[in-house]
């Protein structure tokens, strides 16, 4: 298994192209579409917000109702989300307009929008980046890259990742791309994230597959605390790869498994990293925790307290902050217990042992703080389950990104 | 009933004084001793974080098991928190000390300590501070102030509220103080609060009525969503106002509850307002809740959303941002019924209604949000119970004094 250039046009049979429409904001690409050129097996998963977007309802009903999908037309200027009926009309003619033009049928068009809450997402522009992406398609890996710049809004750096494996002496393929950057704390899925591969696996399995995949990366990453409206994971399978279909689980549906961990944690971590007005990524790994559950739940509650992301913006060793995260998160534990690291780039720092700091050089600290990806390590000593969460610091930046975004 | 000038000092019987003791910090005020002449029911609630600073222990032990409290001695320097025995040990002496000086017996002395975790107090500072504080005591107004003053930490503003009622023909004084402006999610009490009356009240009594107050006054206050270690609420009540014992619920109890509310509330709203960083009160009112515990989730999930608080700082009413934290807080609802409006100083605008934006006018918004006290209503239409949380902006500031809070 191995991670190669590309994104969503890495898989046999997808094409992608990013367009200008002018939705919201001009001179920029505000809207993408992902096609394959045979029908695809769909999986999704999709926010847990009670507020859904237009376009999220939308695919969960596809998800949800058809075995197939073919497309996927994303734009980043206008969430669609709090629209209303006129809201649904409009998405509904978004993927009429791309099915018109694909020549394919309606409901094997997924949609997936990002931006700005409450406005209505003119129709007119809609049109004019349809007219442009259609005739722009291409399975080149530019064209990959193309439509994971198109779907940024305050991401700073596209995501794209790719990885292949060998399965029944066949090459498998998946790709995938997504963007967030602030209001991300996903709850099933991300902001917006498009696996596509070749690989032939039955609906079912597919379905099983993001599930269990979601757990371990988009969710366990977190900018602001902040679920959003239309997080939306979508996944595509249009088997060309011909492998013997995955119909159960087995090795070769751990090994796609693996696959699909590799490119959505990849993205997952590359979201954190690059949350608004980041300066680095801020790990947390929870150790010898009584139960998954419960590690999750450290893990989240440190990299999603804004004491602990100011102090690692500050390259602060401040790690009472850290011991005060875990003890507010819901768990039960014995503080005279723990230990905590902190670590970078192979360099470990122990900063506190059963319930007292230890003697350490501040300056190292400091020094391992400093770094652009820095690990905090939480050794519970109550059982032998383990969870990786992934957040970033907070600073001036998103204050100012956040205090005048609309405008 | 009425709000008179005053804090811990007001009722009878009661003197506060503020020193310098050096614990931390040198220039300013960081010790503080609440003192009643007569021996004082006690009641109190502490923080729910499972690690819990040495005097929440020595506090709690003290609430559980003695009818009776007569001083509170404090410390805004250190907050003696993940100190393991070593730090029990110093709690213990720094009581001593003030017990020996008073003398009053051990257990009669209450402690409380805010500022940075980890680090053990000096004892020979706070030798120094108890020696100051003991002759300096006075029941003048201007003693309740100095010790307000003295509990600061990065606080700007005193916090203090007295009032005053009439119960069986006597004149009942209650009056109080708090502190608190970081990591500040009270979960059960606030950061250090101390509440003195002159009520003749059972324990019992006092007990119930500082466990329902809490639950509308700090409860509901949040700066950073971080709940502190340190968290405490104390109230001592001495009796001296000679009223007819309260040892049951009734209109004298009742009336009580109003005057300790009245108190706590301002107290409350003023820690929000003066929350680190904060620029301004941000208050949100559910209305029409189905029950009160979704009113209260709801207002709360308004408060401490991050993306909301920027807008906030921003002057920018992005009221996407609402809705989407009214979605994401647990509680489930139709948001095609939900109406939401800003207001300040009495002018009301409604932002949202029925699901879709109004056709509101930005600027007006805009000259809302700019004022000092801001509030954001929403009705939910689904019942009749409400709940009113209050928080603040966050702003560059927040960051600043959380980057580099210990160096």
């Amino acid at each position: 298994m191995k991670i190669i250039e590309g994104g969503v046009t890495s898989a046999k049979g997808f094409m992608a192209a990013g367009a200008e429409a002018g939705i919201k904001y001009s001179n920029r690409m505000d809207m993408a579409l992902v096609y394959s050129k045979v029908k695809a097996v769909v999986a999704g998963t999709f926010t847990t917000n009670v507020v859904k977007a237009a376009p999220v309802l939308w695919d969960k009903a596809i998800v949800e109702n058809e075995e197939y999908a073919q497309a996927v037309v994303l734009n980043s200027g206008i969430a669609n989300a709090c629209t209303s009926e006129a809201g649904k009309k409009i998405n509904e003619k978004m993927a009429q307009e791309v099915a018109s033009a694909l020549q394919i049928s309606l409901k094997s068009v997924l949609t997936a929008s990002t931006g700005v809450i409450g406005m209505q997402i003119p129709m007119d522009k809609v049109k004019i980046g349809v007219q442009k992406l259609v005739p722009a398609l291409s399975d080149s890996i530019e064209n990959g890259t193309m439509a994971a710049q198109a779907i940024m809004t305050t991401d700073t750096i596209k995501k794209e990742c790719a990885v292949q494996f060998e399965l029944d002496g066949k090459m498998i393929t998946l790709g995938g791309m997504s963007k967030g950057s602030g209001m991300i704390h996903p709850n099933m899925a991300t902001m917006l994230g498009v696996v596509t591969t070749d690989l032939k696996i039955s609906k079912k399995m597919l379905q099983k597959a993001i599930r269990m995949d979601v757990k371990d990366s988009f969710n366990m990453i977190s900018v602001d605390r902040d679920t959003s409206t239309n997080d939306t994971f979508l996944i595509l399978a249009n088997g060309l790869a011909d492998n013997d279909e995955i119909t159960q689980e087995g090795e070769a549906f751990d090994l796609f498994c693996q696959a699909l961990s590799m490119v959505t944690k990849t993205l997952a971590k590359t979201m954190a990293k690059d949350g608004e007005g980041a300066t680095k990524l801020f790990e947390t790994t929870v150790i010898h925790a009584k139960t998954k559950e419960e590690a999750v739940i450290l893990a989240k509650s440190v990299i999603t307290s804004n004491l602990v992301k100011t102090a690692v913006y500050g390259n602060d060793a401040n790690w009472g902050r850290i011991i005060c995260a875990l003890g507010y998160s819901g768990v039960l534990f014995d503080p005279e217990k723990v230990d905590l690291f902190i670590e970078s780039n192979g360099v470990k720092l122990k900063l506190f042992e059963n319930g007292m700091a230890t003697d350490y050089s501040e300056s190292e600290a400091t020094k391992i703080l400093s770094q652009e990806e820095v690990t905090a390590l939480v050794d519970m000593k109550m059982g032998d389950k383990t969870a990786t969460a992934w957040g970033c610091d907070l600073t001036y930046d998103y204050v100012k990104i956040n205090g005048d975004y609309r405008s």
